[in-house]
């Protein structure tokens, strides 16, 4: 297997690579290796450690995305400012490393100064949406532990919104009193009944959270359905202060499946209809279309 | 030194013990032997620690309140349904101790059944209160790791609700990506423009969080402002969510001073004068008419 160039996707807490022949995919790895976890002196060896036996004599071009361009990644790669393409000629970061073999490039993110917000990874995901959709104007929601809305127009992104949700979804129910009421499992009709909620009211949302616990102690609420209406409540809460990106608007997700589907099912409740497209052949598409703007240089 | 009896405030991280004369307070002792970490035989042990110098030889009434009569206490005292009066006779719970010395009552908590919701310890707080106050009709906000907002009338709980903002705050400042631009130190200017922010716009809250960690990154907010902002937002939230609790009501807050503070200038913002009451008075006057109502027995 001699693949042409090496696919990163560099994030706080995980390391996931490709090796890319001239039809795609030759293979892949992981690791947990995320930024999180490495010091400055560890990125190559941790990256070695995946690809390693993808090297040959010759020098092996790889781009990378995500966490490891932050201030305490690798390298640091400047955000480039909204509006912009996702990606750009002449705006990937090369990287000095020790191994002769490898010539890797960082992707920068993109920051928005008014209102303040970054992003690192999700430009490549986007480039790679607009490779896929052509011609696409409208709205690209990535929903994850930061989930994004971002808002495309001509090839650029012009705008974009971050939300916590993920996050403190994890540490309510893993962290907070919620915890001991909640558990695996999905209840439809409990989601749809916190995402109801908290459309109809999101200035109500401070209020509800407590109510978990407090029917699981005194009216048998499941932890299934606790768990679900809180994921309901939290989406709910994100898809009503997001309403300004998605109304009216043509949406696509580009997220995990389940949580892309809670996310659709949310939007198709407020009458809309989001499309959905892979996450990892987004990142695939835009890391190619990163090289490609190199090669061009 | 000979306490007629001894008040116990048993939460889920700390004990508080005061040993009670006919003039008040003799002694005081605490220690982080909160319910959390004990297991059903701990009890006894962990309060005969800070209290076992001040026993004689005859039996010492003991009253204590909090989660100590939780479902993972030492004895669950079962929750008393609103609307009622704070503590009443003949509901205190008798524990079976192994020390004959030892004779403990423990307050039971409220519960509501729609919209769920309990309490364990603000009972006591909320009794004392009333003794304090004298024919007390309004709001009493009991700040904290899970806010009460209580409805009190002809010297009964009317209704109340919980909010999580104290612990919410704590994993978002500790734990979430918002961690590594919060700070210690007090900014009440960034403070008054997250209030502002909740309450003119509640249903934007989910949009606002991330935009902390994005400001100093971007723009160098200050560790102090970036966790003043915060507070304000969440404490905006709630008083946002809590509206129908306090609006045109006389307000009483009983919590720690500065966090008590914080909530009296967000309802002063809203035009309101909120009065003060101090945390440790109300829970003694509490426990001790909760021991006047077992005397009466």
């Amino acid at each position: 297997m001699k693949p042409e160039w090496i696919a990163v996707d560099w994030g706080t807490s995980n390391l996931r690579v490709w090796a890319m022949g001239p039809e795609g995919v030759l293979a892949e790895a992981s690791s947990d290796a995320g930024m999180g976890r490495l010091s400055r002196e560890g990125f190559e060896p941790a990256l070695l450690d995946l690809i390693g036996g993808w090297l040959g004599e010759g020098v092996m071009p790889i781009v990378a995305c995500g966490m490891v361009g932050a201030r305490q990644g690798w390298v640091e790669a400047p955000y480039r400012a909204v509006p912009c393409s996702p990606v750009a000629a002449g705006e990937l970061l090369l990287v000095a490393t020790r191994d002769p073999r490898l010539q890797v490039h960082i992707v920068p993110g993109l920051k928005q100064m008014t209102p303040a917000d970054v992003m690192r990874g999700e430009e490549v995901q986007i480039a790679g949406a607009l490779g896929l959709l052509r011609d696409f104007d409208g709205v690209i929601c990535l929903p994850g532990t930061h989930s994004k809305w971002v808002h495309v127009s001509a090839g650029e992104v012009v705008s974009f919104q971050t939300f916590m949700t993920g996050e403190i979804f994890a540490l309510l129910s893993g962290q907070s009193v919620l915890r001991h009421g909640i558990g695996k499992g999905w209840d439809e009709a409990a989601f749809d009944a916190g995402l109801s909620e908290a459309l109809s009211k999101p200035e109500k949302l401070a209020a509800r959270l407590f109510t978990l616990r407090a029917e699981g102690l005194l009216a048998g609420l499941s932890p299934e359905a606790a768990g679900s209406r809180l994921s309901g409540l939290l989406i709910g809460a994100e898809l009503a202060a997001a309403k300004p990106y998605w109304l009216g608007q043509r949406v696509v997700l580009i997220g995990a499946p389940k949580l892309s589907a809670h996310y659709a099912r949310g939007l198709a409740a407020q009458g809309l209809t989001a499309e959905s497209l892979d996450i990892t052949a987004c990142t695939l598409s835009g890391l190619a279309i990163a090289r490609g703007v190199l090669k061009k240089v």
